[in-house]
């Protein structure tokens, strides 16, 4: 699977800042591959993009348009419709993140087919994958791991890609849910694929290279997320990581949804990843540690960085106030 | 779902008596529903069951053809479909272990409908699950690890199962997977959900119980096969075990199917496990080893599992060879 780019983002009629993550993340990472942006009221979000119909868009060689959107229950709503059935037939392809598939809608379905444009719905997966086998594959790969869900797993990685490439390592993002998969373009949803599936899928997304130097693989869950650790189970073993990255928010005060069960030390969850690791990599090392440190104001911030640097020997960064070029920079010897 | 019983047993045309284990193993555990054998040929493997007519064994009360073989590929045969549709329409529900549905069969879908009888795909699920919480539930709950796929979980499940009722402890199976669904007539095939919902589906397979003792669950997989310890992981969080046992096959050299990765130590194992049981039961223990010691002679099995009983302190025993007895005991105090 591979996303034509560059993106047109439809936005629809979405008012609430946060329904426009997923768009707005598109656009952060990946400039260059955003076209511009489509609303269809004057009160939706605006991602600060050139507004462009749907013609001029195509004529700018926008080739995908991206529904970049979440909303309540996941469905597309009726609305969109005249706009995604227009796209087809000017020859867009549509890719979705929502939970309704686009093929499961009759007329888009036709649309795409009878204008040989592709329906992408990046929450799913329908290829054909085979269970994972552990062998070491060639190439280096880092893996970012987290104590929860949503501690910057992705934005670290892509941090990492971007600056490493800086550094001049060739790196390469390998992305596992469904922003990610926008953002590059590729890539598997891995919490969406049967679970006899997890570690060949993650094999699958990261396969042997030699044509750079470092897969940057996007973690999910958390081995100590009692509602998600298998899909991180399977997403380590199959990523087989020479080097990872722990993520973490300081503050969080219990296990995201799940107020009964307390957040993790970072010893434990780093103990759980390296134990597991070393399975199918018994290199597997940790290589730094990303803190979401928002709840700190910057001074406090540095502080506690510099005082987890100096306890686990390793750098440690928040990656959106400062960085992450410390942690690169480890990279480059192993 | 729950299957309704009793079976008549459906061989189609296999004559390799390795295909028809989930056949014999329902036989085996559940005698009392299994009404009679239907077979399309003379050399058909025979599990020495009466040979009904579809017709005699409905009149006899069975209610479900179940389709007990296992066959290349996964599809049925079309030579079976004959007898698959007459069922249908004398008022047979069928069930499935095959990877192929059954309504995926068109004319299988019609026949179902139109006869009010119900088709079920124990390797598939459709139903609408959620994902784990990890919440403390009423009841007791035992889980069978092991080091590897195929080294007597399900076994080990049901002759506990059993043991503990002629024990006196009221104890309820939880099947996983395919044959096990088939056995208790309920259950989730857990390696078929997708990813997220692999701790949440063993949750619903095992609720909040006070009618009776305990809930024994079958596991799969294990935590240090690289291809499934995802499944193996996500079932252990949403069991959350009060006991567990370890099963583990003697002489095995390496991992299933995959020549490069060792045999864990039965150290490892148990110690990777109680680690991650640990998160959603603190009190979780391991309470006995059941050994598949087929490559030893009686002799040499007796003294292994004693030197092995000696060594964990803790009951060992190979449960085909010399039952289960002293595992249940531990169960009383628990």
């Amino acid at each position: 699977m591979q996303i034509p780019q560059p993106y047109l983002l439809f936005l629809g009629d979405v008012t609430d800042p946060l329904a426009a993550k997923t768009a707005r993340g598109i656009l952060q990472w990946r400039p260059e591959i955003c076209t511009g942006q489509l609303r269809l009221t004057p009160e939706t979000v605006s991602l600060g993009l050139a507004d462009l119909s749907l013609a001029d868009a195509y004529a700018k060689g926008a080739r995908t348009l991206v529904l970049g959107t979440a909303n309540a229950g996941g469905f597309i709503p009726q609305t969109w419709l005249p706009t995604l059935e227009q796209a087809l037939d000017i020859g867009f392809n549509l890719a979705s993140g929502m939970h309704q598939r686009l093929g499961d809608n009759r007329l888009l379905a036709q649309r795409a087919s009878a204008n040989s444009c592709e329906l992408f719905d990046v929450r799913h997966f329908d290829g054909e994958l085979e269970v994972g086998n552990g062998k070491a594959r060639a190439g280096k790969r880092l893996l970012t791991v987290g104590t929860d869900c949503s501690v910057g797993k992705m934005y670290t990685s892509l941090a990492l890609e971007k600056e490493m490439n800086q550094q001049g390592l060739d790196a390469q993002f390998c992305a596992t849910g469904q922003t990610g998969i926008f953002i590059s373009g590729k890539g598997i949803a891995i919490d969406a694929v049967v679970a006899d599936f997890i570690s060949g899928a993650t094999e699958a997304i990261s396969p042997d290279f030699d044509d750079h130097d470092w897969d940057i693989i996007e973690g999910q869950g958390s081995l100590l997320n009692p509602a998600f650790a298998g899909v991180s189970m399977g997403l380590l073993h199959g990523a087989q990581p020479d080097a990872m990255v722990l993520c973490h928010e300081v503050g969080r005060k219990h296990i995201r949804h799940l107020p009964h069960m307390p957040m993790p030390t970072l010893d434990t969850v780093m103990a759980a990843n390296l134990t597991a690791a070393r399975l199918t990599n018994p290199r597997a090392t940790f290589v730094g540690i990303c803190l979401n440190t928002s709840a700190l104001n910057e001074n406090e911030a540095r502080t506690y960085c510099k005082q987890l640097a100096s306890q686990y020997q390793l750098p440690v960064t928040d990656p959106v106030r400062f960085g992450v070029s410390a942690i690169a920079e480890q990279l480059h010897q192993l």
